[in-house]
C-alpha cells in the first residue's frame, strides 16, 4: 500500500502546473494517488469512472472542466458547447454537474476569456468550501451544547461519506466534527460501513484517520443497539436531496438510523448546503425517485488481499442468486431534528425551509 | 465449486454407517461437503470450528456426542463425564450444547447402555424437528391470512439464518415459508445479507435456493425503504433468547427492522421454540448480555474469488482503523407482533408467555 498521512484535499487547482489535482477515490483506503487533470477528456473520465465522487467535488471538477473546454476551443463556440454537453453526460444523474457548468457559463456572459473562466471556476469551488465551513460552525454549536452538559467525549454516528473527500474542504456531515476537533471538544465517531459500496468503511474511516479524529467502524446493523445502550449522543448525516417539506434523501439505510434515533431520543441532524434542497419537490417521501443500481454491488465486494498484496473482488452470494440494490432512501421530516445549512440550522418544516431562500 | 442441489439436512444419523452426517457450513455457499462424525473428538471439532452452527443443530450434534462418549468409555464413568465436560467446552456460550448433553444423561438414569444412548440422542434430535414443524404450521396461518386478503405473492423479509440449516429440519423463521410453499401459497423472501458474518447472503440464500423458494438478497440497509414502498408484507426472524416480558435477542440489526416494520404497519413476528425463552430473565432489554465478538469479523470478509477459483478473505477497512462487533441486539416487546412457537402463537406479554409453560 502506498499511503501517506497528511493534509490532503479532494480537489485543488495548481496554478504553477496549470492543472486540477484530485485524489483517486477509487483506490482509497488501500492506495493513495494524486491525479493531474488538464483536459476536458480527463475531466470526463475522472467523473465517469468515479475517481471523484460526492456532488460538491463533482461540481468543482466540472467547473474547472469549463476552463479546459474554453482553452481547447480557442473561441470556437460550437466546439465549446459540444464539449460542455459531453462533460454533462459523464454522470447524467448528478445535479451538481450541470449546475456547476451552467453557473460558470452564465457568469461568463458570452465573454469566453480563458483567465475569466478560470477565475469563475475557482470562485465556484471556493463557494462550496465556504458553505461547508459555515455548516461546520453552525453544527459545532450542537456538539458544544451536548459537551457542556455532559463534559464527556461526544459520540457521533454517521452514515456513508459526507466529509472533506466529498467536498472541497471540511465536508457537510463531518464539518461540525472537524470544527469540534479544532475547538478542543472531544469527539468519537461511529462509522457505519455503509453497504453495499462501503463508503463509510473505506472513505470516512480513511479521511478521519488522516485528520486524527478517533473513530470506530461498525456494521450497519449496529447503530440501533449502540443507541439503546446510550453510546450515541448525536447522529449527523449528509443529504443528496431534501424536499420542501423536509424529507431527506440520503444513502440507503439512513432511514433506519433515524428511526432508532427517534426511539432512543438521540438528536438526528442532516447537514447540507441549501443548493441540495429541491424546491420543486413538495413531498420527498412520495416524489423523490430512488436510483436502483447494479445488483453486482451487493453480490460482490472489493477489498485488500494481504496474500496477493492487491485489491481484489470477491463474490458474496451463491451463484444464480438474485440481489437488489437501491442506492438511497428517504427519511421522513418527522424523524429529522434539524437541517444544518450554510445559512444556519432550520427545522424540517416548509416555512423554515423556504425562509432559507429569502 | 462443488455444489449439488437437493434434499439435504443439516444433521442426520446414518444407521448403516453408524455415523452422524453434517453439512460443513463453513464452506457454504461456495462448496458443499458432507462430513461424517464417529467420535467425541470429531464432534468437539465440528462444534468448535462451526462446521455446525445454529443452537438446535449444535444441540443435536452434542446429543449424539453422548453416544460416542458412552461407546468410547465402555462403562468407565470417570472417562464418560470427562469427555462430556470436554464436549461442553467446545462452545461454552451455546446454551443448547449443555442442555442437550444433560437431557440425554438425565434420561439414561445411570444406565449408560450404548443402544439406549443412541435412542435418546435420536429422540432429542427428533423433538427439535417436531417443534420446527409445529412452528411452520402455526406461522403458515399468518401467511395464509395475508394471502387470502391480497391474492398476491407474499413478500417476507428475514434476517440472518433461522432455517433448516440451523435446525434438524424446516427451521424456525423459515419453517412457515416452507409450509407456505408446500401448501401452494406464493411467497418471495427478502434476505438481509446480515453483516458482519453474512449468514443471510451465504446460508439463507443457499438453503432457499436448494428448496426452490424465490428470494432476493439485499443489503441490511435496504429493508426500511422496501417497507416504505409497500414491498414487504411480513417480517419473520428467529431468536437466540427471549425474556419473560417478550423482549427478543436476535442477530444484530433485528431491532432496526422491527422499528421500520412498526413505522410502516408491517407485522413483525419472531419464530422460536419455547426452549429459547429464558424464564429467568424478566426484562430482556436490561438484562440480556450481548456478546461482543472479534472486530476482525467487521474488518475482513470472505467470499469467492473467481480468478483464483477459491474462497478468500479480504480487508475492508484501512490499516490501523478500529472496528466493534456486537453479535446481537434486543428488540423491545412492543415492536414484536407475536411469537410463533411450537405451542402456538402468543403475544409478547408476560402472562401469554408464561401460559406457554403451563
Amino acid at each position: 500500500m502506498n499511503m501517506q498521512k497528511g493534509e490532503h484535499k479532494a480537489i485543488t487547482f495548481d496554478d504553477k502546473e496549470d492543472s486540477v489535482k484530485i485524489i483517486d477515490q477509487t483506490l482509497l483506503p488501500f492506495d493513495f494517488q494524486i491525479i493531474s487533470i488538464n483536459t476536458v477528456q480527463q475531466t470526463y473520465d475522472a467523473i465517469k469512472n468515479m475517481l471523484v465522487r460526492g456532488a460538491p467535488v463533482i461540481g468543482a471538477c466540472a467547473a474547472y472542466g469549463v476552463y479546459w473546454a474554453v482553452k481547447e476551443c480557442q473561441g470556437n463556440k460550437d466546439c465549446l458547447f459540444q464539449k460542455l454537453e459531453y462533460l454533462k453526460s459523464s454522470r447524467p444523474t448528478a445535479v451538481n454537474l450541470s449546475f456547476a457548468i451552467d453557473w460558470v457559463i452564465d457568469k461568463l456572459k458570452e465573454d469566453y476569456s480563458v483567465p475569466k473562466t478560470l477565475a469563475l471556476a475557482k470562485k465556484y469551488a471556493q463557494k462550496d468550501i465556504d458553505d461547508c465551513k459555515a455548516i461546520g460552525e453552525y453544527g459545532f454549536a450542537i456538539i458544544k451544547d451536548l459537551y457542556e452538559k455532559s463534559q464527556k467525549t461526544i459520540n457521533i454516528l454517521t452514515h456513508c461519506n459526507a466529509g472533506w473527500l466529498a467536498t472541497g474542504e471540511y465536508g457537510t456531515a463531518l464539518a461540525p466534527i472537524y470544527q469540534a476537533q479544532k475547538e478542543g471538544v472531544p469527539v468519537h465517531i461511529w462509522v457505519d460501513e455503509t453497504r453495499p459500496r462501503n463508503q463509510g468503511a473505506r472513505l470516512t474511516a480513511w479521511e478521519l484517520q488522516q485528520k486524527n479524529v478517533p473513530f470506530t467502524v461498525i456494521s450497519d446493523n449496529t447503530g440501533g443497539h449502540l443507541m439503546q445502550k446510550g453510546m450515541v449522543d448525536l447522529v449527523i448525516v449528509g443529504s443528496d436531496r431534501t424536499s420542501v417539506n423536509g424529507d431527506v434523501a440520503n444513502k440507503i439505510g439512513t432511514y433506519l438510523k433515524a428511526l432508532a434515533a427517534k426511539d432512543n431520543n438521540v438528536p438526528f441532524y442532516v447537514a447540507l448546503p441549501t443548493s441540495t434542497i429541491d424546491i420543486n419537490i413538495e413531498n420527498g417521501l412520495e416524489d423523490i425517485v430512488i436510483e436502483e443500481r447494479a445488483s453486482d454491488e451487493v453480490a460482490y465486494i472489493k477489498g485488500w488481499n494481504k496474500e496477493t498484496n492487491k485489491e481484489e473482488t470477491i463474490q458474496l452470494i451463491p451463484d444464480g442468486a438474485n440481489a437488489l440494490n437501491y442506492a438511497f432512501d428517504v427519511t421522513p421530516a418527522q424523524y429529522v431534528t434539524g437541517l444544518i445549512t450554510e445559512k444556519g440550522i432550520c427545522k424540517t418544516q416548509k416555512e423554515s425551509i423556504l425562509a432559507l431562500f429569502k
